[in-house]
């Protein structure tokens, strides 16, 4: 039987999960694919703790040179994370001829060109399921399920803690900082939140999706990016009774020939499923021209939900080493219909706004004069509370904006002397 | 460049759906795949009707031969549905070196052992993603995306009529014979439509997908179908009412060592996501132990949609055929931890009921006693109306109970001389 051996670097939560099933479910898979997968190395700078799998004490080391140089390592698992040192092992194993399987986002996001570009070289293959939606294969769904398809959109709830925030809010009726506090001592999120809460995360995942729907690689610049942090209990609470649930969206979307590219929070009309994606799950929301509008949905991290993914990949990687395949970007090209990306001020969108005013006659004439001014007409409209001391919430949305228009137009309202705090605006989609 | 010829039998609307994207897609999967996916023969009964693609007539045929015996042909694309010819032609097209992409569930639900095993013997592959969930890649990420994983259950919405009518009896609040009428009328519903409504089509759907899952082949008279041409408004109403939407669902589901293998109308938990798959749409709902709960969503039929899932099995074939791979039955096991199928009588469940009584003094009582008799315990019971004059229903929840035990009861009930109508029993799933 043909053995085909692994390496891996990063023996954390996730790689404890790869060597679990690797180990544990070795007879299920040679019956599955005819090959061993067999694990010749891990490395990790604590070899020491106790991890909640056996494994012989040889095959650690805390050099991940005995991995990277072990020419009979077909396969670099990287699990470290982080963009130095995995970066350069990924590249150091794929000139010694390693494929590569990785759960790296942030890397991929930031440096995948380049890592793709070296595989390309080298005929060798870097596979990614992990890095998006964990074990959903949302990778293979896109590149190779959809193979014939061309991509209208796609929307993505694909950070577990920004939605498990979200949905305490809504479901609890609790505070921002009270459902994050749940949310760290349920271990949902980490001592620090902010690449989760302030959506890079799902920038990250959101430029892998991208690339692999409109094989455009963006730069994390020209993301457009809005966490959590600023959504209050009175919104969750406002946009549910019009219908809505406020959800953190990575949003890549078709404009005629423009493309855009965003993560922000946004109200999602209640009875489309993305609304019913509850705590830390994940679910993304494809829009393609044949099989039309799909989801897939699951838990979106979890050592084993990862782990699935990375053997996965793992067996898709023999199955390519047996034929002599190489295709580190599978299937991934370039939608040539797609003139430019658009610029943020040129994004247009309807809009939930709340204002903060003091409850006096004619402070309604003067926003919605500033809106005519803009050009931006309102659809709905409702003052919450009467109050002759404190200031009273008056809810609006309004129909398509431009985003340039609408950011004058608050700025304008927000010096009105009856506007005594920061207006708040969340973007709705149709979906 | 590489050329693989393909040869289509049956040219109906899938047909030409798969026609169209090979021809007005060549160049995109070219890019993506670097081979040439050439039609070489289409064959249908009809070769005059006018279609919505253009096709050179010498490439039309009425003689499935052609395609068959043509040895440039390595692909066979049966879309002819049925049992026959369709079984027969695919076997020929086997021993003559062919590989196969069919979308007939059908005739896999009940022959497929037959027809995998011919193509093991003959090296070739079947593949047959469009014959579940339509473009959904379910087949794809069950087989190749969850490769390491064992399934608990699998919940599916998989016939997009009785989906259809089901949600409009719910939504419009019609009757089963309006919302039928409608579905017809919109093209949603065939002219005879026992096939859909009646389960049978849902059955053959859950024999692939316990294949896949399970790994064991469930003969059709071993599968517990149950349509939801009885399902009332009443039944809807009442169902919303406790929280809950109808749902014709195809079940497997591993309960200890015994294999429930089922399809009927069932009581899903208003804010479970499957409650909210709405109209003609399919998902699928699978229970893994290392990904977790993942739902597959999308439209479960229509010409393109279907015919997205044709190509990327081509695709897929291509690869295959390059590699000199051969895999039928793909990563399929037999799940050995599953020791039989579970009888009917087995079954348990909870239940809603719903009784047509006289609306008497006592009539509860005699209910209850008899259930109790039979150790079946009653979670909520409502009368929902009261009249002088007419049977008044009396809906009832009860905590799981044994099938048998059910059906002794309900039937020593309907004897009773307060209960005037057959009582009414529909499923309830957890989920």
């Amino acid at each position: 039987m043909k053995k085909i051996n692994v390496g891996l670097i990063g023996f954390g939560n996730v790689g404890v999960g790869v060597i679990k099933i690797l180990r544990e479910r070795k007879a299920l898979l040679i019956e599955k694919i005819g090959i061993d997968i067999a694990v010749k190395k891990v490395c990790d700078q604590d070899i020491t703790s106790k991890r909640n799998v056996s494994l012989d004490k040889d095959l650690l080391t805390r050099d991940a040179k005995e991995v990277i140089n072990d020419p009979k390592i077909d396969i670099l698992v990287e699990l470290i994370g982080g963009i130095h040192p995995a970066k350069e092992l990924i590249l150091e194993a794929l000139r010694k001829g390693k494929n590569v399987v990785t759960a790296n986002k942030a890397l991929l996001a930031l440096h995948g060109q380049e890592l793709f570009a070296e595989a390309s070289d080298r005929s060798k293959n870097i596979y990614f399921e992990a890095s998006v939606g964990a074990g959903i294969p949302i990778i293979k769904s896109l590149r190779e399920g959809l193979v014939a398809n061309r991509f209208n959109s796609i929307f993505g709830i694909v950070n577990g803690t920004s939605n498990y925030i979200l949905s305490s809010m809504s479901r609890n009726n609790c505070s921002f900082e009270e459902a994050l506090k749940e949310a760290k001592a349920k271990g949902f999120a980490e001592k620090d939140p902010t690449l989760d809460i302030e959506g890079m995360d799902s920038a990250h995942k959101l430029i892998l999706l991208t690339y692999l729907t409109f094989g455009k690689f963006i730069n994390l610049k020209e993301v457009f990016v809005e966490g959590i942090s600023r959504i209050s209990s009175a919104d969750v609470n406002y946009a549910k009774e019009l219908g809505f649930e406020i959800k953190l969206l990575a949003i890549a979307k078709k404009e005629e020939s423009d493309l855009e590219v965003r993560v922000h929070p946004t109200l999602v009309p209640e009875d489309h499923l993305l609304a019913s994606v509850d705590g830390v799950f994940n679910a993304i929301y494809v829009s393609s021209d044949l099989a039309g509008n799909l989801l897939f949905y699951g838990p979106g991290a979890g050592q084993t939900s990862a782990a699935s993914a990375v053997v996965s990949d793992l067996v898709d990687l023999t199955q390519d080493i047996k034929a002599g395949f190489f295709r580190p970007t599978l299937n991934i090209v370039l939608d040539k219909t797609i003139n430019k990306l658009r610029k943020i001020d040129d994004f247009e969108s309807r809009y939930y706004i709340r204002f903060m005013a003091l409850d006096e006659p004619g402070v309604l004439a003067k926003i919605s004069g500033i809106l005519a001014k803009y050009k931006i007409s309102i659809a709905s409209v409702t003052q919450k509370q009467r109050s002759k001391t404190q200031l009273v919430p008056i809810v609006m949305v309004i129909h398509e904006a431009r985003e340039k228009e609408l950011r004058l137009a608050l700025n304008s309202i927000n010096h009105l002397s009856a506007i005594k705090e920061k207006s708040v605006a969340i973007r709705m989609e149709e979906v």
